[in-house]
């Protein structure tokens, strides 16, 4: 008799016979009803046990979180509330779970406290059905780019290099830490360094994609980067994962168009393969926002949310002209941002994106164009000599989603620019050559995986959906 | 006019017409034929040029590495090795590459010289080819994980734990690294680190996906992993991607049906998909083995090498059959091998792995039951005592490739095998925590991402198969 999922079990075209299953006890009631869940799928299925004919010492130990292996028949149920059922034959405790010091009981429990177990939260309903979505989020991103005709590339994790500007980073470092050597000029000496140089953890792995999509044509990555900054809030992680896509002979508007039908197909994919998991976490967004008051509940559903990214066209918008419609909107007028625009120049907040989404456009909003002062050194400077080709995709109720850009394609221009914020040209001698030799219009953005993880699953906290979360004071687990 | 790449311009079902297409030259012969490539395949298309018609200076500017976009009409071809090319009516230099100084040039490199232009590498033929086989490889691995219904999670780069003890780790910290805190007792104090406590690089991700297995049941990792050995040799990195999954439920019988299965199913789809890169670097590796003497030439060829491993069931054999087998053999007997075998319990190298699978068993082993004291603490102690349930998937040139075991899950062993090796139990009390509730018989293994590319494409330098290497003293790029 082979082993069943819970999964194969509740699917409609199983055929009802002898089973065999292992799993986790979510539940048992009336010392009777065992609701048994192997992370096959966010239903349990139900276990019949014979309480009559089952040893006392046996029926105590079936309690929330044991293991246990039940063989059975599967059939049509009596109840209510499930199709199928197993009648128990035997029960055998694989591990015990003592109710005592459990921490996982069928109670409500709050996310700070799980995040303190995140060893075991996925034992929950809500962190089992986001981290299937993250990893069905994942396989679709990967589709993606294989159907299309990209190539997945691994960039560097330790970089020498700390130009690329994103953010403040952290050391890596085999020197003593204590007695770190010194040169004669009293710094120290990272040439005596396992690297022979000072080295750091990445930030983004673009300015590498660029010198393979300038071979390999279409290129991605998708790994870990990092920000050492102390910023302790719902929105930020110390280390993330970023989907980062890199075009030749791709031009702003060619990357708005891969951008749109990417992020549009990716959703697509999980509102058909992941619906369970969809609905459950809808259904619990509806009950936490009955608690909150009117004000502060969604205008959308979750899964309404996804259709309209899925069904509107991305409206694309110049920065200049989307700094025009929030200088004249209503809240800035009536002064309710926090951060009134009144100027041309000035970087936009999540207020003003998520205003312009959800508010004045009612679509999914690229917005390109952006003032050259508040972007990269490596985006392509306009005509006008005062903006770049940049893009930044913003969506409902989370603001920006994609970054991305036209890279500079251009050798003096892109001298120019690093100059002018002291990049030293030795620094990035093989970015530079990409200029030098067969230089051409590319293009690419990113996606902070996470962001697109929060934005599927409804979660408000980006530590709620990554394993095991690392921010300021916190590298646990 | 929509843009073509060079592979669908290739295609059995392409009609000819006029077409648009946008790449890099590869050569430019007799003033007139264009080899032109841009990624999408190893093969480049011909285009033919009007010389006589074509101005002079945009001649001048057709050379090695220049990015062009050419229009013309796709037509069969009346020369020899091509079935197709392009007769071409515009040719636009989009960038110059300079035949002076561009180092690509259309003559063989040294593997060396390439790895100095590591940006510029996959501009090659062989390179090309390696980093299309390592994407595909990628792809094939999230692909078979999915459709067998595990999770994909991203276990935690940066790591608070030590204890792990796969080898040693880099630090990372945001001290200041020439006068760090120092703590009352004068050691550094980490409690003032960003992460409030001492960090390192991740060297597996096993312990923390054997959370999710406890819950989610099938899960995987693939992500990067470290080691900050100071091992300068063509077989280690110092930052390497591996894949790592983790099932409860099953034991070490199961677990090497899984990793056989994922393995041959791995290849067969890269036979399938990528043949024509797989041809090219087989015959790469003929060519290089005329200059080779008789000796240390390849018993098989590459292709011939992945059926071997698809075609043959591994043959199980545990460590102590593997000693006796090993002991008696001519190599030993002759003191061939450099590490002759006397006795029970000591660790096999590449030359004894390589015997087992090559000359002895002729097809994949996969060596069982191990010495306990050379393996990990996590490993299942059998009822002897003294061995382990590990296993270790041997295949031919290459030895280890896949390394795992049944994990430890009864609480009080795993507690006495921890206090033997002196790890402390507050470090990994989350670790313990899935022994203490619902604790179930589970097994994983590791598969070092870059070995198999080594395995797949023939290369022999493993800092051939990874974008940019990290090695000591080399962290450029």
């Amino acid at each position: 008799m082979t082993s069943h999922t819970v999964s194969e079990l509740l699917s409609k075209d199983i055929v009802f016979s002898e089973v065999n299953i292992k799993g986790w006890v979510r539940t048992f009631r009336a010392n009777r009803f065992v609701a048994l869940n192997d992370g096959s799928t966010l239903h349990n299925i139900q276990c019949v046990v014979d309480f009559e004919n089952t040893d006392e010492a046996t029926l105590k130990r079936i309690t929330t979180g044991a293991a246990v292996h039940i063989e059975g028949d599967l059939v049509e149920s009596q109840g209510k509330g499930q199709r199928v059922e197993i009648i128990v034959k035997t029960i055998q405790i694989l591990g015990d779970s003592d109710p005592e010091t459990y921490p996982i009981q069928p109670k409500k429990h709050s996310f700070e406290f799980l995040r303190e177990n995140a060893h075991l939260r996925t034992r929950t309903n809500t962190f089992s059905a986001v981290m299937r979505l993250r990893s069905a989020l994942s396989f679709a991103i990967h589709k993606y780019f294989n159907d299309h005709g990209f190539y997945y590339m691994h960039t560097p994790i330790i970089t020498g290099s700390d130009a690329e500007g994103a953010g403040e980073m952290f050391k890596v470092s085999k020197l003593d830490a204590k007695n770190p050597p010194l040169d004669e000029k009293g710094v120290v000496d990272y040439s005596k360094d396992f690297f022979g140089k000072e080295t750091n953890l990445t930030v983004s792995g673009q300015l590498e994609a660029e010198t393979y999509a300038m071979s390999l044509g279409k290129v991605y990555t998708f790994g870990p980067t990092f920000r050492a900054e102390n910023s302790n809030t719902s929105r930020h992680l110390s280390e993330f994962w970023m989907i980062e896509p890199e075009v030749a002979f791709l031009d702003l508007a060619g990357n708005m168009d891969l951008a749109e039908d990417f992020m549009k197909s990716v959703l697509s994919d999980i509102l058909k393969n992941n619906r369970d998991d969809l609905e459950f976490l809808e259904n619990r967004l509806i009950e936490e926002d009955k608690t909150k008051p009117q004000l502060e509940r969604s205008d959308m559903r979750l899964i309404e949310k996804l259709n309209f990214v899925i069904d509107n066209n991305f409206k694309r918008v110049s920065y200049t002209e989307a700094i025009d419609i929030l200088r004249n909107s209503k809240p800035n007028k009536k002064k309710k941002f926090k951060y009134l625009i009144n100027e041309w120049g000035t970087d936009l907040q999540s207020e003003h994106e998520r205003f312009l989404v959800e508010k004045h456009f009612k679509c999914p909003v690229i917005l390109f164009d952006y003032p050259a002062h508040i972007k990269a050194f490596y985006m392509r400077l306009n005509d006008d000599g005062k903006t770049v080709r940049a893009m930044d995709i913003l969506f409902p109720g989370i603001g920006e989603m994609v970054g991305g850009s036209q890279r500079e394609e251009r050798l003096e221009v892109l001298k120019q620019k690093m100059a002018a914020l002291q990049i030293d040209e030795k620094e990035l001698w093989w970015y530079l050559d990409l200029r030098k030799y067969g230089t051409a219009v590319h293009s690419g953005f990113g996606l902070g995986f996470e962001r697109l993880v929060m934005f599927v699953t409804g979660m408000s906290n980006i530590r709620d959906v990554i394993p095991f979360p690392r921010t300021p004071q916190n590298a646990e687990f």
